[in-house]
């Protein structure tokens, strides 16, 4: 079952392998006319990629796109537009080791349950790296909706046992540890190398913001704005947990706390995050994710092999102690391109259309 | 946009609106030669029609199902199973006095941003009333899954400030609060009147388990398990955060901590609730969903009406002081109805298939 | 596989048996703010129904649609609409002689190797009384695409050894035969009796016209207007050919004869039907559909029963010996249907829209 | 909106212009464990390339392929199969004649009232490269239907004036016309020729046959077999019409005549080219697609530039004067592609499958 789109109006397909010659993404869907910003493509891809600093795997790629269709003269033709990365520092004789037993926490067994057939290398296509192609196609999305005057920043309010005060987007990229909060940066950058030290992981809290975002996005019922959020956010292996707004603290609120009442001025409160009924408010989307701990580390654990005989496992290699840096651009991306795809989704709401967004 | 329609190869497509004549679901890509369990799928309505108990809506429905096609001498044909719901107790003049206001927590202004009309009786397409279609639909689905030794329940874990201290499912449906813990369900019930009599609302924490879940159901890279069951549970209005297994715990956890080991035996622990890298591992299926306190309360309110003028906005009618006891069985419906299309959509993984699931 | 649903931006899905209590159509993706023409759709349903002169079928069905939801205030509401017509005379018992054997030219035989059970009541699912429900959706697609100042006219050019020298749309509805050309309509009528009392059936062609479209309708690559009108033409079981403009006679021509040269003025000639690269040039869409005899005749057959025995058939009932009258509404329905679902997914093309088509 | 993918459970997107740097297609829906045959794709796309002979455009392409992901040791995976052809003779300048006037019998007008952007080089999008992709993608649907005994082949039935006796698909790919029939193969070959002498083009007829079809492929109601194949066959900008078995003949036959009779041995005739009811009855699949004379002629035409002025168009370049030789590969491609997805497809029909296809 073809299973690698992602997207309803606006559409990113992608392909390609940990170890394999490159990965890629194709959009489909995009509007002629919009000046493509290959470097703002670029940035967010050097946003993601490893080796950036002492807290990221030592994997090193240059995450070079190459534009292979769908733009003539700096514009989009209405065709799609395929993006291109090429692995180049792909040791696969450091997998030989795990090729034939199963990483706790990892989709080896579980992959191998489903296809009958398990590409070791690297973890194949089910490797973090596949990301490069969403935080691409999500730079795209970038484009598209910053027309509509919307724009997403994420940023880390959790690492290990370290919480952010605060929530300051500008703080995010001078941080290592990508904190929200440039005061708990220390602290937490701290924590993930403490984590390193020990041969073992940890995970955090990604909050992400949508701002500016007009109202009346998401389609009831099936394609509301917080599913298709949690549809995207949730493709992310490595997170459990997502909450909007008030989130699971709403479970304990009254209905006379949570509402969020309106005055001519706007709203007076955003416990529900943006979203109502599925459709965005136009007040600022707000909701966080939660993000277990790399499950590669290089402590020993209690596993078994490809026939069922216990071992002893221990994960050698190049890995992120913490997936936290790496994964806020991923959020970020995925956040806009799903608003981009609901704000061209929302062209065909009426008869007579209250303005036309791009 | 169509947006009514929720599946990849099993498909359901809802219709109808709180006060119009009916409300129905097709569901379309059922295998042919099922038999197909009529009592079942009027019971899963009956556990969520209102006018149950005290702690519910005073509308009384009847919901009675008219299974319409796709039916021949109690199997399934192949062909689309519709199933219509008529509306009987809708009293759409007790909503005149909202028509021209907006209910804070209420779709009413996301969704006319959105359309630029509004059928205000009773919340129109809005209305939870839709779900009823839901938990037909997933019935159905019950029977599919039940063929390969699935099965679905969920129930209260917290309601209000009371929470839970066992999941025992098997209490779920002797209480009227739906609690998964007979010890708690007096106090949750009392919570509930108790909001009720002081014209407010409460919300909770609905756990859903599956259990005998075949390994290896999900589709990677975009039809996750968990991305799809997340789609699905943030597809309810009334749902503000979503977690599976360990959840927002694991962003403190540590790796060693957080991965689930593996004996020949099986695995030791189930912090990932039974998906891993989008795809089931065999063991129980386990997330929670925070949900938030009903948004009609007939306490007074500061909101705006349709011009924008401000308001004093108190819903009166009949409504659930708590929604947790009749989202119960929709939160169910609605993962049985994931979980038999993954095992249909598994059918194509591979050439030579392990085994059959149904 | 969910395969009863039609259309990309606008969708129908489709239910119901010919003998069991209802048929049905969700339309999904229609806009809010349409005014929806309830008369047209009857009358639409009133062209296709059984019963209406000597030349067709003497089942009797009013075919009295009931739309229960979708609309308020004569408006649409961007929610779906949903359509359902209630079976009335429906005499199963006269299909007992063939419930187990295989009547030439009809589905019996495939659709019972597919999907190992047949609903042999009239044909159940199989039968053409499903494209009632095309024929709502589409009069609905009507008053979509009349916005944009489009219409949509069939009849047949050819019936039995009959031919059409003119394409006359005014002449279609006095014509019992729906003849294009009301020189030819007695001798196609003459045809269609001749037929009949030799318990024989013929077919024909009939011929579509769209006038008014849009240019820039229709979305490469696999979205083109031709090949979406082919999916929907060909969806009808009794089609076995089509052909744009020029056609088969393409074949034969030279790029010289065949190319439509354009003046400031317009095109100079419309061999193209319309569509060149699978967008509409603007000019009216022209093409041809070949129709097959009905298969149902009351002649002795060679046949199998569902052993595999020899047997002979001899299909008696009700039957239209000629389905050209009946099936000209049903092309009429699915072009408008396909047009409308072109329009919608227009708006998508580009950053700055030349003009709103809706 | 996203337009570029074809296909239901078996998907291919595809991207890329004639004279950018690549083209490309992804397939998503494999199973894992197929063999890939690479020498296949290398065959079938060497029977599409430019340059082969004097028949076609002098244009020059090596149209390797190169397979970027979804295949480990040999077998796929069950990921997305990406393969990359680069363009190297694509002359641009060449073209630089034509972009500000429409070339009659071209998208050129269509696609930029579309789109209101217009790669003109080489056509861009528009041009016949793209074919390449859907043979690549054909020859890997190939080797999925090998596997359940199917196999598809088609040739020229009519070049220009010049008309096949027979069908005989081993003499194909011998002849540079691809002329089913050997005896017309020299006449065929002629009048592509004599045609480029006149600086003019010619058309024709392409038959298409697949054997070995299974019964029960294709899913009524709008994934008829027959409705997927037009799709995917108008789906071709140079295809004008398309007809089964008796096609357009059948329109003239009588239902006596057309019916396909049983006998416990198999069917008497194959008026119905081997699709009843949208479903395959396992006779062989026979389809005839009348193909344009190429619109790329180098005679004066009648046209107007981009701003509506008058012009004589003369279309220079390499252009080839009888498109069928080259479209032969491709409409096999497509067809298998089809036969592929609904074998894929017809996995869910039922609970208990009859057989396993793969």
């Amino acid at each position: 079952m073809a299973s690698n789109t992602f997207g309803e109006v606006l559409r990113m397909t992608t392909f390609g392998e940990s170890h394999g010659p490159a990965i890629g993404v194709v959009v489909d869907g995009v509007p002629a006319g919009l000046e493509l910003d290959e470097a703002l493509i670029q940035r967010d891809l050097d946003r993601r990629r490893p080796g950036q600093s002492s807290l990221t795997t030592a994997r090193r790629e240059s995450d070079t796109v190459e534009i292979l269709s769908g733009v003539f003269q700096g514009q989009t033709t209405g065709h799609p537009v395929a993006m291109l990365i090429r692995n180049s520092d792909a040791v696969s004789t450091a997998y030989d080791d795990v090729k034939d037993l199963f990483r706790p926490g990892h989709a080896d067994r579980t992959w191998l349950d489903k296809y009958g057939i398990r590409d070791h290398r690297g973890s194949g296509r089910a490797s973090g790296r596949e990301t490069a192609c969403r935080v691409a196609a999500g730079a795209l999305a970038r484009s598209i909706i910053a027309r509509a005057g919307m724009r997403v920043m994420a940023g880390a309010v959790q690492i290990g046992g370290v919480r952010a005060s605060t929530f300051d987007p500008q703080a995010v990229w001078a941080s290592n540890a990508r904190s929200a909060d440039p005061a708990a940066a220390p602290a937490m950058e701290a924590a993930i190398l403490e984590a390193a030290a020990r041969k073992d992981s940890i995970g955090g809290i990604v909050e992400c913001h949508a701002e500016g975002v007009l109202a009346g996005l998401g389609a009831p019922m099936y394609r509301k704005l917080d599913a298709m959020l949690a549809a995207a956010i949730f493709g992310l292996g490595a997170v459990k947990g997502l909450e909007f707004g008030a989130g699971f603290a709403a479970a304990g609120m009254r209905g006379s706390e949570h509402n969020d009442g309106m005055t001519p001025d706007g709203y007076l409160t955003n416990n529900a995050g943006g979203v109502v009924g599925g459709v965005s408010t136009g007040q600022t989307i707000v909701f966080r994710a939660a993000i277990k701990p790399t499950p590669s580390i290089a402590s020993p654990q209690t596993s078994i092999d490809t026939s069922g005989n216990p071992v002893t496992c221990i994960v050698e290699g190049r890995h992120d102690p913490c997936i936290i840096p790496r994964i806020v651009p991923v959020i970020e991306a995925m956040t806009a391109f799903v608003l981009a795809d609901m704000l061209l989704l929302a062209r065909g709401d009426r008869i007579s259309p209250k303005k036309e967004f791009l």
